[in-house]
């Protein structure tokens, strides 16, 4: 972020973050030495965002050694059991967006070394800290090499939120509009608002308006009509899974984006650091695809926005499949198809 | 409707509309006897969709004719220019939809008859009642023809609100879907939510289901996923304004819906009566579309959903070529590509 606001901060006594739920309305900051809290606040999209949702587990996990080891001052003969068992339960927060399993699976290769509890409590936090700074280095990187894919002048548009409130740092697509900007390129993104949850319309004109990037509000349906009239020359979002092939697992509406974008002759692009990519699957049909509560399209607050008892549908993600997809901007550089090869070859 | 609540009535004394405002929490009547409060209920979409817009100001016209009648009782030779004053008012409070237009034509059409005010205010209220009357016809009509484009089992995709509350009978596109399910096709409807006003959730939900027809809301970004699923094999809308060589004015978000349905093979129909055909206009391109406020993005009620001064583009409707319109039902028929002959023949 551009200010002194941060979105997560591990201090010595405590674990900080943004509660993104009251965004645009108020920036709240939360407080807590208890890792269920930051469970709850995950589920909640309180902290939201893959690359995010992997540090924040990172994190949650360190607290709650902290707390252990409080509680047992290091003789603890079931320490390293009960914090296997704490990223079982991080791990079943939220299931598409692979960059929790990921930093989930770095927090235990720590917890399986022979060490004590007091030691083990140190590496884990280092290792969160890691995960967190390393982050912020990937999203420097996708923000250099995806300037290149912006045209001078163009308009972007983009689905959801993919900044500093999405990752570790500048963001992933976002970070590509904002290196954008910095160069002096003169954009204009379109904002899609990113029904249910608004992300676009709460968080990216949020992180717009304080970057002064100069952007325009549009509801999710209004993009093809702006692709129509020669607005938008390049599409571009974060993602929350790839799979081997290329396939990218989006936040829901991401998909029509990219078949607006395919209608219109238009480039459709993916930023995505490589603790994304999951090479285990094939393809996107294997990506597990999280449904939320119909309450997220029904009400806002306590406004009824349907009849009650209406059945709904609410994926919070679909699958744009790899041959929608133009590029996929990495911390590595841009990815082009075929991805299959180069995937696996770049992957670390 | 198949209950009581008129969507409007006029009374002997009075007009009563329902203030779709106000749905789904409540059915809210207004009754009035002042047309300057009909102005204000289109304008502010307590009565919308674009049969009925041109329902209400036919109605608007005729309590105009009674008011003046009964402050002048009927020594006024300026009635005439007064009413067409007040039709010129009609005219103004939105501009996408033709039916207003048409239906203010055959208001204006009875104004210039040479006879005494009291004649022209009987004449234009029946006027007014035929209009209404032959609405209710036309969308029976297109019920009939459209539910042959229905296979059984289907799902099908509709968008915005096109039913008893947006016409002077059981809709257009709503008609065609209570006219399949009437028959035993056991079809399954999916509404689009329709941003930014919701009148798929709010309304078309509402009618859905108080005809109980089996239906699920989703958010108007979900809709290419359910293609690709092949849980939708139609996909029908209404329409506020046809140009002469088929291009369809609709509400926002119709036209992504018609390039999505085109990418996964999907039919993609338009249902209107030939009130909104507007053969004056050569293309989709001249059809004038309404921009609304942006804060009909930006907030609902008193919750800000975006930053304060975010910018906004905020068009009402878009334009669907007709390349991508698989066929317009009408109350004459289902007519397929090429349609300018067709329309043009048909028209009456």
């Amino acid at each position: 972020m551009n200010d002194n606001i941060a979105v997560i901060e591990l201090t010595a006594a405590t674990l900080r973050f943004l509660d993104q739920t009251r965004l645009p309305a108020e920036a709240v900051m939360v407080e807590t030495t208890d890792h269920r809290v930051m469970l709850d606040a995950i589920r909640r999209l309180q902290v939201r965002g893959a690359p995010l949702i992997g540090i924040a587990a990172a994190y949650g996990v360190t607290i709650a050694a902290r707390e252990r080891l409080s509680e047992t001052g290091g003789d603890d003969a079931s320490f390293q059991s009960a914090l296997l068992t704490v990223c079982d339960a991080f791990a079943a927060t939220r299931p598409t967006a692979v960059n929790l399993f990921w930093a989930l699976a770095r927090m235990r290769e720590i917890i399986a070394r022979p060490l004590s509890p007091e030691m083990l409590t140190t590496e884990l936090e280092r290792e969160a800290r890691a995960i967190h700074a390393d982050d912020a280095l990937r999203c420097g990187a996708i923000g250099r090499h995806g300037a290149e894919i912006i045209p001078a002048g163009a308009g972007v548009i983009t689905h959801c939120n993919s900044g500093a409130l999405a990752t570790g740092g500048d963001g992933t697509a976002f970070a590509v509009l904002l290196e954008a900007h910095r160069q002096g390129k003169n954009i204009h993104v379109y904002a899609d608002e990113t029904r249910p949850l608004l992300q676009g319309a709460r968080l990216t004109m949020w992180e717009l308006q304080r970057n002064r990037i100069p952007a325009t509000l549009i509801t999710d349906s209004t993009a093809a009509m702006l692709m129509r009239q020669g607005r938008v020359l390049v599409a571009i979002t974060g993602a929350d899974r790839i799979a081997a092939n290329g396939d990218a697992a989006n936040k829901i509406g991401t998909y029509g984006l990219a078949v607006a974008a395919r209608h219109h002759g238009i480039p459709f692009y993916i930023a995505a650091p490589f603790s994304t990519v999951d090479l285990s699957l094939p393809t996107g049909e294997s990506i597990p695809i999280e449904e939320r509560s119909g309450e997220e399209i029904t009400r806002i607050r306590d406004i009824a926005l349907a009849p009650d008892g209406s059945d709904t549908y609410a994926p919070a993600f679909d699958v744009t499949p790899a041959e929608l997809i133009t590029g996929i901007v990495t911390e590595r550089g841009i990815i082009t198809p075929p991805y299959t090869e180069t995937l696996r070859s770049l992957h670390p």
